[in-house]
């Protein structure tokens, strides 16, 4: 069913509040097998709100608007609602018994009474952490349901009664997985998987560049959820055989995600030496609850003298090739893994910018560096092995550089976790 | 102006990102003066998307797009704006120029090269952080400002090149300054401003509580520059009278960018010793260009082991009294000082959660501590004080812990920059 989101409130046009409301529903509504076709966002203002209702029916069937429903002058979505679809408001005894069940501990102010009325034709949600209640309205085969705007009471009300009521109208469900990547660039991508993304009515597939990498989602919508499962896990498998060398999830986790759930199951440490990203690499990681297990310790050694005192880096080397070097990267992660002892010591130095270039070493080179044991990799033995990887980024935006960065010691602790490395 | 934000793109529709870019356009538009009267989110469709300006133009003369100019097929915004205002997509020379140097050390695949087609009577907007250019596209008095959707791409493309266009074509002009405070609840300062916020027409005052803390801003707009600069600066000194205590920027500057100057000004140094932030002081610290010449070393000491190693601390201390714990807290800051001799050390140990706490510890107990020497507290003399604070906060949500924790070190840094600790 084709279906539109609509929020009412000046707030939301005054950029005030982000827009949670709207994600949420389009998560839902999509899961339920929805077609979320707009998104439509108006202030309290009746005529607007009562001319943009009119304009959405001419392309779809549901409206599920949000806001404007409180005991306040300005909320006005009940009775233009009401006029939309030819009804009126009457006292409904169900809402009016919550509002005194509400308030039976303290004073109700007269406004609020506003609230126990509903269009005569309507199916009540009860809000069951506030006062104002929802609805559902039909009128010649188009329909709107309306719920308050604070989210908590949102959620709950959909979660609680329009979530049973919209699945009571549904023959279909849609299930879907997304596919992350790092490494890959998203036109090369569409490239790669043209065929099936052109080919496919169902499964779809459709790719999105995100800062922290590419990502295709894989949707089916049939009859049953088991039916729909199966559909997506095939054309998966197919895209995994494209593509699958730059993939780390299947199951749209962050890939400090994918790491850490490496490391505990394979009761594995690791530590971190940073430059240029100064904790970056660090605090990701530990966005992780229980990564405590795995993470022994991150060292920023922005100073040479740090580098010097915290990670044994030679002064010579630091003379003889700079702080930013492939040789300096290496003693950093080799002087951690003597400190530590952890199973992967990382280590980046880099020029993050926008200052700080010369033309030998400009703003964007950057060295990732490892020292780690053969059983991070999988491997039998009692041996270490080091690896070095340069790279020279057109750009001199700092925190772009530094998040390269970090993404870039993620992917390669992976691919060492993934026994990818030789 | 009559203003509409259109979002393009299906991952909107499917709730898989939120619109923070709305939000920005929303809060920009508005200061600048452009009434923003609607928002809108249609899917990667040229038909509803053309349909969608169309209807748009009925009720408003200018529309702002985010999304859609990327590389690949589904990216469709540009050539549906051409048609709904009647010109055609040339190759345009400075376009082509800017996406050659971007490629100009990796590989260009072909479909990159339809980004530098643009409409032919194209106001083009430089995309200084990636490779889709904007533009503004003018037809019989409606106009449509077209950005890419990566919310960088776009944030900066408006910054250097939308807002001064948009500028320009506006009658008056604004002033604003945001005055940003720390430590302080958006109702308490609402209070306390209440009646200049009532009173006043021009400046204008308006709160909004964020992440970091609390802001005000003041705006003006008036004829020329001047008169909304003067305007604006009296009521800021009114503002500082009421509230200056939690001010740390009448400029909009995060408080690490304050900090750092303070810092580099005074030629002072600062380490941080980091357990559930593990690095986040440090990377955030780091954000600031130049920073290097005051920022010595962080070392993020997950366990136990690394707090005594790296840091000295007691095995007695944390025996008795825990990692998270006033007496750690201390001991890490003054280990971390014998160890560096920075200026400004600071420390913080916590419980993050979501698990891990215990009735006495509960998840959201944290402690920040300072070991600082008196030229960093602007005091003659070579001693050193220390000090710790407790919070007890009543969250299991481990980000929010993290980046409270964060803030409370940079605040108590600045606090003792500014003398204002005993």
């Amino acid at each position: 069913m084709k279906t539109a989101i609509l929020s009412v409130g000046t707030e939301i046009l005054f950029g005030q509040i982000v827009n949670t409301n709207t994600v949420y529903l389009s998560q839902q509504l999509n899961m339920l097998g929805f077609d979320v076709m707009y998104h439509y966002t108006v202030g309290d203002n009746t005529t607007r709100l009562k001319e943009m209702i009119d304009y959405i029916f001419h392309d779809c069937d549901l409206i599920i608007t949000t806001g404007g429903l409180g005991p306040t002058q300005d909320d006005l979505t009940k009775e233009t609602v009401c006029e939309a679809l030819n009804d009126k408001l009457v006292e409904n005894a169900d809402a009016m018994d919550n509002l005194k069940a509400h308030f039976q501990h303290s004073v109700m102010t007269e406004n609020n009474l506003k609230q126990a009325y509903l269009p005569s034709r309507a199916t009540m949600f009860r809000n069951d952490t506030g006062t104002a209640p929802g609805f559902a309205l039909e009128d010649n085969g188009k329909m709107v349901i309306c719920m308050p705007g604070p989210p908590k009471e949102m959620t709950k009300m959909f979660e609680n009664h329009v979530r049973p009521f919209l699945e009571k109208m549904q023959d279909s469900v849609i299930f879907y997985k997304t596919v992350r990547t790092i490494g890959y660039e998203e036109s090369r991508m569409e490239t790669e998987l043209l065929d099936l993304i052109d080919s496919q009515t169902d499964p779809t597939l459709a790719t999105y560049a995100k800062d922290t990498g590419c990502t295709v989602r894989v949707a089916s919508k049939r009859k049953t959820a088991e039916e729909a499962e199966t559909a997506v896990n095939e054309m998966v498998e197919k895209v995994l055989d494209r593509i699958g060398e730059y993939v780390y999830s299947t199951e749209d986790e962050d890939i400090e995600q994918v790491i850490a759930k490496k490391l505990l199951e394979k009761g594995l440490t690791i530590s971190a030496a940073e430059s240029c990203t100064a904790g970056l690499f660090s605090s990701t990681l530990a966005n992780v609850p229980g990564i405590s297990a795995a993470f022994n310790r991150g060292i920023a050694t922005y100073s040479n003298e740090a580098k010097i005192d915290e990670l044994g880096v030679k002064p010579e080397t630091l003379e003889k090739y700079g702080a930013v070097s492939a040789e300096t990267a290496l003693e950093m992660a080799k002087g951690l893994a003597e400190k530590t002892g952890s199973d992967i010591c990382l280590s980046v130095t880099g020029i993050a910018g926008p200052d700080g270039g010369t033309p030998q070493k400009p703003v964007g080179l950057i060295y990732v560096a490892a020292n780690y044991s053969d059983k991070a990799a999988g491997k039998n033995g009692s041996g270490r092995s080091e690896t070095v990887i340069e790279y020279r980024r057109n750009t001199a935006n700092r925190d772009w550089n530094r998040r390269f960065s970090t993404l870039r010691m993620m992917e390669l602790a992976n691919k060492i976790l993934d026994g990818k490395l030789e």
